[in-house]
């Protein structure tokens, strides 16, 4: 770890929730002296990475970071993968269809295909959402026993609505649940009048890389049968391009 | 400047660029020590900006970068603003519409509305064009003389097309006529079959702050006259709503 990249990061880290925030508020929340944090910002302003506001000389991110991004989602070989197995499962099943990765503890929407009746949704690439607190997150939490005993072990399960599973127990209780039947549902965790269904992705080391999964509006829950066993398929023959050797349904 | 840190950026620019890449190659290409390149990339995955590849152990970006590209879109007031004034000016024009904002010598691409005649379109959020390739470019370089200048300095005026302007002096002349119309014309000068026109938006303190425009087919090209009226007026009230004193219509 070389620690003045590790602080830049850092600083990053800060930009990132705070939006726009001066330099000396920067220096506090990571309890750095501010000559310090003004060379990191200074560098990384250098390259577009961070911005000054003319106005009120706080920063913010900068453009290099998106075009950063870009190439990310761009390079994801499960992203292009589940392109069109995206727009076949939106249309088989009527539902907004998400895939997404997990980071520690967050599910990140890597594709979005919106809901196939032509209503004007929000592009969901590059928002993240708390891994259990959403179907993505229990698909890929059951079978990465690692990112699970971590997360049940911070003890860091954050509220979202009434039915998040905020108690291990309760959390522990779903994934044993979600892989009994090879599929995470979501009822109202995340976000209210807001239900799902989503399968996990594995790739060809036999871990898993992703999740694929359809939006249910409340009042259209529970979905049909068959809008199951359409995710299962779809994560199965996503898991399948990839090379996995095997998946759990 | 802190060495490590301008370091550990350029190994992200390398990872930008080659998308799978093994240490010793980025080493090579940065002129430093595998060892350095080490510990900056040790660093960068630690904090899920770099992955490696199981299989290969190559390196590649990770989803940290997107994370924060996203965020960077959200605190883009530009992009705010610009949401609604898109639509309108896609559904008035019947084309699609981007907005941009300029990096040292290119386009970032950060708002597209796509062509509203329900055809499937890429989502073009995050792409990168040649600043002087395209009509969102010249829009914002016209009224940027000091990025005009750098860039007509540098000599690196890339031939995208038979129809690129690759010489400073046809670059002078077409941004000179961009002022001259407060418009920017486009005619497959970044992409075969694609013209265009872009005006550029202002902020409060009267600097360009982006562009926005119109992308129309050669064989709808030229437009109508009352689309270029449309992109003018478009790019005013965007820059009114952003707080600038005036427009050069």
């Amino acid at each position: 770890m070389i620690q003045s990249v590790d602080r830049a990061i850092r600083v990053l880290g800060v930009l990132q929730g705070a939006r726009l925030i001066s330099l000396s508020e920067i220096a506090t929340r990571l309890e750095l002296h501010p000559s310090t944090v003004h060379g990191i910002i200074k560098t990384l302003q250098a390259h577009g990475m961070v911005l000054q506001d003319a106005g009120s000389q706080r920063y913010r991110l900068g453009p290099a970071v998106l075009k950063l991004g870009n190439v990310y989602l761009d390079t994801l070989e499960l992203r292009s993968r589940a392109l069109s197995w995206s727009t076949e499962l939106a249309r088989r099943t009527g539902y907004a269809v998400r895939t997404g990765v997990l980071l520690p503890d967050e599910v990140m929407i890597v594709h979005h295909e919106p809901r196939p009746d032509g209503s004007r949704q929000m592009q969901e690439v590059g928002i993240v959402i708390p891994a259990h607190a959403c179907a993505l997150g229990k698909a890929m939490l059951a079978y990465s026993p690692e990112q699970r005993d971590a997360l049940l072990a911070s003890g860091a399960l954050r509220s979202m609505t009434a039915e998040t599973a905020t108690e291990p127990a309760q959390l522990t209780e779903r994934l044993a649940q979600t892989r009994q039947e090879a599929l995470a549902t979501e009822q109202e965790e995340a976000v209210i009048g807001e239900c799902g269904l989503a399968a996990p992705i594995f790739d060809a080391s036999a871990a898993v890389t992703g999740a694929i999964g359809v939006v249910i509006p409340m009042l259209e829950w529970p979905a049909a049968d068959t809008v199951a066993g359409a995710v299962r398929e779809t994560a199965r023959n996503i898991s399948r391009e990839l090379g996995a050797p095997h998946w759990p349904g």
